[in-house]
């Protein structure tokens, strides 16, 4: 299997339909990109054994939460942690722990983001329900 | 129990006896800040349910990783995520999943903290084994 | 008096009717978050002795400029300053202050946030003095 | 020639028409910032010897890709780039050729405010050969 | 007076013979950045009239705990803070202010760097007492 | 070609013995990381068409100057930068470029390392003309 294809295939079994929808959105629109974030980020770091996917999430969502400026991509790695099976109140811990090293504006920031996530959620399974 | 003493014990249940020594050495230099580590850091965080201690240190670590000048409080936490019972390999690769996001020199940074860290490791268990 | 009760009055005596409302804001928004700024923020830091509140919002203006994504708490925090005393000069040169250090991208960024807060004032007086 | 001046004759020849209204656009919003970006930034750093004009700018996309939440600044100075003579391929690739060392998210937006500056060129020219 | 010598005069005002030394230190060893702190920094900036100097000092060393790796600059605006009239106490409690904001391990930093100062002025003290 | 022999190859054209002096010092202290280093850095990006070596230097040298704390990186592409052709002052200019997007201090620190390279390579000059 070439890179390209295992980066897809770790794309689809962390974020599912919507991560590959994303992904695909990133090569048609910044293609020169897309290498970068399909084979380096998932094929060749996600997909290295060592950390299951729960603990890779964690640790992603701290590093974009102190990164600060990466909305997007914490609004992605957000939907992801849920997607590989964290609990909202284990996500919701993990912006928590961000605040002694790196203060309030930033997880307030990130807060923000993962509300609208939350937000989406239940209006889906709400949807779903009715 | 009051905060001052939830926090102590957090901390000596997060790291042990080197953890203890690095809140005394707090307290003694720099007596305005052993609050803000000790209540606030270890009680009012640290100490929080919804992530278990493993979790909680994958968390930090990355996030210390991707602040980038916190080379002491790395130290820190990459011993007491050895502590609360990570394995080498799991650090290794919070380190390795940064990379994506934050670029080659920060974790390398890391890496030269994380080594030392093995190294008194290493020697130390060089001369209990002797 | 209990950390909560001492930090809202810390919140009213530093930022009024319009402090309080944002305070609500997060509680009802970040429920989590709210005992960290109302408590931990407004208890235990803004509410120490050794500096007064004009000196406390030069410094918090300055970091909040600094740390360059932080629009929202900088907005609050420029409100604040013109609340407890600042004049509009004195904020205009504390950011202007940290262009040697910082250079002026981030500095222009901070000019749009007071901008607009300076525009809200001229409306809010215009419509007062009607 | 005074620096204003000279400053004002160094944003014309390096970003023509687009450039003066920018600055134009500064002084008369933020008139205490004026001289810090045009007598400072173009008569005092932009107008020396030593490297030529599109060296500068490969130089300073690179610092405000990697200062990250930049974005009118980076704007400003993408268009700058192209109308000092880099191509879209060179611009492009300082782009890419920050990913090592500072990984993807600040990277990629940079290629959002990059499309942006692309998407209006390419109308323009469109609506000039039509 | 030529820029060069109003900036001089303001370091001197500011920061006595220790600023003095610490400029001409700057000047022999790195002469192209000089202007940049003289001229720029001291003539343009800090010698603006709207705040104070130990208003302008709180403000500097704010920044510069929040900007994070600039100790050398870090040290020489906590001493320009104490020669300016600063107590030591107000000079804390702007360091102490920070941790909301940006968290514990950049104000550690700080800390540390302060520590530093404290310990030689105390020495100097003593010295002078003898 | 496999791509960490690319990346070797690309380390030796742009930093010759002491750039595979350092490579193979990263693949014994942290072998995790050579990777990520040479195939990643030096294959995947440095070695792309579109910009010749001294772009990509002034590139990366206003990137890890503006990022601050990647003091050996910083010293390595400056040293790299001399190989692949860029002049002492081209260098120089590229680091007073930074000073208005971000401020003195973060170019200071960078000076500091450029001096040291520059000390060593007059040294070396010295050394060799004796």
């Amino acid at each position: 299997m070439d890179k390209m294809s295992k980066g897809l295939a770790q794309v689809e079994l962390m974020n599912g339909e919507f991560g590959m929808n994303a992904v695909e959105n990133v090569r048609r629109k910044y293609p020169e990109l897309a290498p970068f974030v399909v084979e380096f980020g998932f094929a060749d770091v996600y997909a290295r054994p060592g950390l299951d996917l729960k603990q890779r999430e964690i640790a992603t969502i701290a590093t974009l939460t102190t990164l600060g400026d990466a909305g997007h991509q914490l609004e992605f790695h957000l939907r992801t942690g849920l997607h590989v099976g964290l609990t909202e109140t284990e996500i919701t811990e993990v912006l928590v722990n961000c605040i002694p090293q790196i203060g309030v504006p930033r997880v307030m920031n990130a807060f923000q983001v993962w509300e609208k996530v939350l937000e989406e959620r239940r209006a889906a399974a709400a949807a779903g329900s009715a």
